[in-house]
This record gives C-alpha cells, structure tokens and sequence, in this order.
C-alpha cells in the first residue's frame, strides 16, 4: 500500500514513519509513505496557504488551491483514468470531525485500497470547495482536535495492522478488541502473585479449552458491562 | 496543566511536544508535558518490560511491575494523602480500547484537573493487575491500534484546547463541532470562485445576522443527515 499524506505540518510525521510498527512495515517495504508539504502548491511568494474566513469570525481557513494542486500532484485526479477495480483508483480521505465515524469496518474496507492520500486540515478547517476533489470524509472521534494530522496517524496505524505481513502474528490481530465485535479479554504474565493479586488460576492450568471459554466468557462479560452497544450491534448484524 | 506520559516510546512525543499547538501551550508555561520511559522502571538488567502472557497466546504483556513503579514515582499513590478537592489528586488514565469512549463531554471533565498521568499500553496490552492503579480507562474510538501513544496525543491534544490560554481566540473553541453537541458548518475563503465554484452569497453579504443563520442552518442541516445520533442526544439532554 502506498499513502501520501498532505498536510501543512509534515515534520510531525518523521518519528510516525520511523518507529515501532510503521518503521518496521516502511522498512519491509510494505507500506510506502510520505508527508508532502500542501504548502509547496501555494502559488503565493511566501508559501501562505490560509486566508480569513468570509463572512467572518475568528481562526484561518485553508485555501482549496494548493489542496487542490497537492491532490492532483499525486495523481489523483486524472479525467479518463481507467482502473481495472475500485481498490486500485487512488483514494482522498479528509480528516475532520464531521466525517463519517471510523470503526473498524472503515479500517477493513480502507485497507483494500492501493493507494490512500489522506489530507489534513488545520486551524479552522479547509475550503469547502475542496471537498469536491475528496472521496470521502472520516472522524475518528466525537472530539476536536488541532489538526488532522495525528487522526491521520490513528487511521494510518489500523488500516496498516490489516495490511499482511505488518503485524508479525496474524492471530494477534484476530484476538484484539472488535476484531469479533467485542472488547479484548484482559492479559496477565509473570509474577503470578503481584502484591497480593494472583493471575487468574485457570491461565496457569495448561488447559488449552478452558482458557479459551475463559477468555471469551470475559471478552463477553466486559463488553456487557462496559459497551453494551456494541452487544447490541452484533445482535443487529445476525 | 502537568501531563506526564507513560509509555516504552519517549520518542514518539518529542515531535508532538514541540510543534503546533502542544509546542505554544508548552512554550508559554500553560502546560508542563513530559514522556516517561516505563523502561526505567525496571528490574530487569535488559530493561525489559514484557513478558509472554500466561494461558499462552500470541503477543507480549507488559508488566504489572515497572507500570506500577512509574505512576508511583509520579507521586499519584501516595496513601493518606489529603487533596483540597479532586481535580488537585493525580488523575492516572490508561489509554485502551476497552475504555469509555472519549468524546467532547469526557475532554471537558479531564481539563479540570492540574495533573493528568496518561499510561500507553503495546503489544498485546499491560497486565490487568495494574488497573488497580489506575483511575480511568479511555479509548479514543472503536478501532485497534498498535499503542496507546497516539491515542495519548488525541487525548492531551483535546484537553490542552479547553485550558484558558492554549487556543488564542476562545471563540474558535466555541465553534468548534461538538461544542453545542452540532457539527461545524462549512468554511470558506477567498477566492470567491474556484475552478466555477462560488463561495454562498450570503457570507460575502456582510449581514452579520443573515450570517449567524446561515451557519447554524448549515451546522443543523449537516449533523442531521451525518450524524443524526447527535441530534437524538441533545433532545435527550433537553
């Protein structure tokens, strides 16, 4: 997979793209991506890519020009481009708190693309004319943030771990939280006894089936406790 | 504010304490942040944290031990003693997807606080036992992610824009989507047209009153067809 991701601040992304998980998948040559600068498509002297909001109010409001450039600078929108299947088309993802919430069927779905080009926004947001060059709007969250680079991190690091080969143990992937739409069974190691707390027996049994029936009655029963909306999600599903 | 953060990668956060945002609110003495190596906390001549979960499985577990040692050397289990009120007791947060959902209310609450101590799982997670330290478990959405650094930085980032001083114009914070439980309505800037595409009238009308309308309209009309979950939850408030 190939991602771009457009923002205004790239050097946030130099430690992202070069530790733990990422720098691994980066340096295996699984994922290929790179912050490019919106701010070298300003045709403006000094680089400015902001400007004041018509009709007012306070903060900047990023200009569609260079997004625009920027975009069309990663090949993304050739007239009469001819792809053999949706997922090979590259895809504009714009980060912003009014797009449609992440989960992790989004993260499914998104890790089938080829190429993603994630934009991010700054300050008080982008031109909305911008979003007609933008395939699909995403949130990662009912909160606001400065900008839409760390969300584009958040999206980044899930759509990875579902890219083949990223994380070293497939499995793992298939025990985490969700994967099976519920939340994840809580984890102990070594001491068995941690001032004065002992790690459940059943672990230490060697009984392969009852850990397991242990681990999915707890996934169970914290899901019930903590989130039964997503109980009731996978209720609707069936 | 003081953050310090909890994590086996310092490194992550010397981009993001620094830049944007993070790195004014520092610069200006309105937040003190600080990324602690759990590894320090060792016993381990290696310095290792980890260790291979009990009742088998894949992945790593970090330790209950060193976790237990950085939050205390944070001075936030100290027994017996006496706080004015509770926003002046550390406030120990663990980030994981088994968390309660962070959202705009959550944000509010924690910016409350003088000292929040933010705890970053890996791998497959920390050892349950150490939960007994902690105050609060906060996911950032229902996805999975490789630790909990990023998500850390969704949350100081939404925290640090509530604290007086941080975002320069408290207006912006005000219009921010979620603020009034609606999404933000859609920016625009110069050109007033844009590859055919003309910026609304009315923001160009300077008819301030017409303008407040048209926003609130656009903020209504868009959180019903995105999100209409969040009208329902404001009716429910009322």
């Amino acid at each position: 997979m190939k991602i771009d991701v457009l923002t205004i601040f790239p050097e946030m992304f130099k430690d992202f793209f070069s530790l733990s998980l990422m720098g691994k998948a980066i340096e295996k040559g699984l994922i290929e991506a790179k912050a490019v600068d919106i701010r070298s498509f300003s045709k403006d002297k000094h680089k400015k890519v902001d400007d004041k909001p018509f009709g007012g109010g306070t903060g900047m409001v990023i200009k569609a020009e260079p997004v625009f450039a920027a975009i069309r600078n990663c090949g993304a929108l050739k007239k009469n481009a001819c792809y053999k299947n949706r997922y090979k088309k590259p895809y504009v993802i714009y980060m912003s708190p009014q797009g449609r919430p992440l989960d992790n069927g989004v993260v499914k779905e998104l890790s089938k693309f080829e190429r993603l080009i994630i934009l991010c926004g700054h300050y008080e947001g982008i031109d909305e004319r911008a979003m007609s060059f933008v395939d699909d709007e995403i949130s990662i969250g009912d909160y606001v943030l400065t900008g839409g680079e760390i969300p584009a991190m958040v999206l980044i690091d899930a759509v990875s771990r579902m890219i083949k080969g990223v994380v070293k143990e497939e499995e793992s992937v298939k025990n985490d939280s969700f994967y099976n739409g519920l939340l994840d069974y809580p984890h102990y190691t070594r001491p068995a006894v941690f001032k004065n707390m002992k790690a459940p027996e059943v672990l230490l049994s060697g009984n392969h089936k009852k850990i397991q029936e242990w681990r999915l009655k707890q996934s169970y029963e914290r899901t019930k406790k903590r989130r039964p909306d997503l109980l009731k999600a996978i209720k609707n599903e069936e």
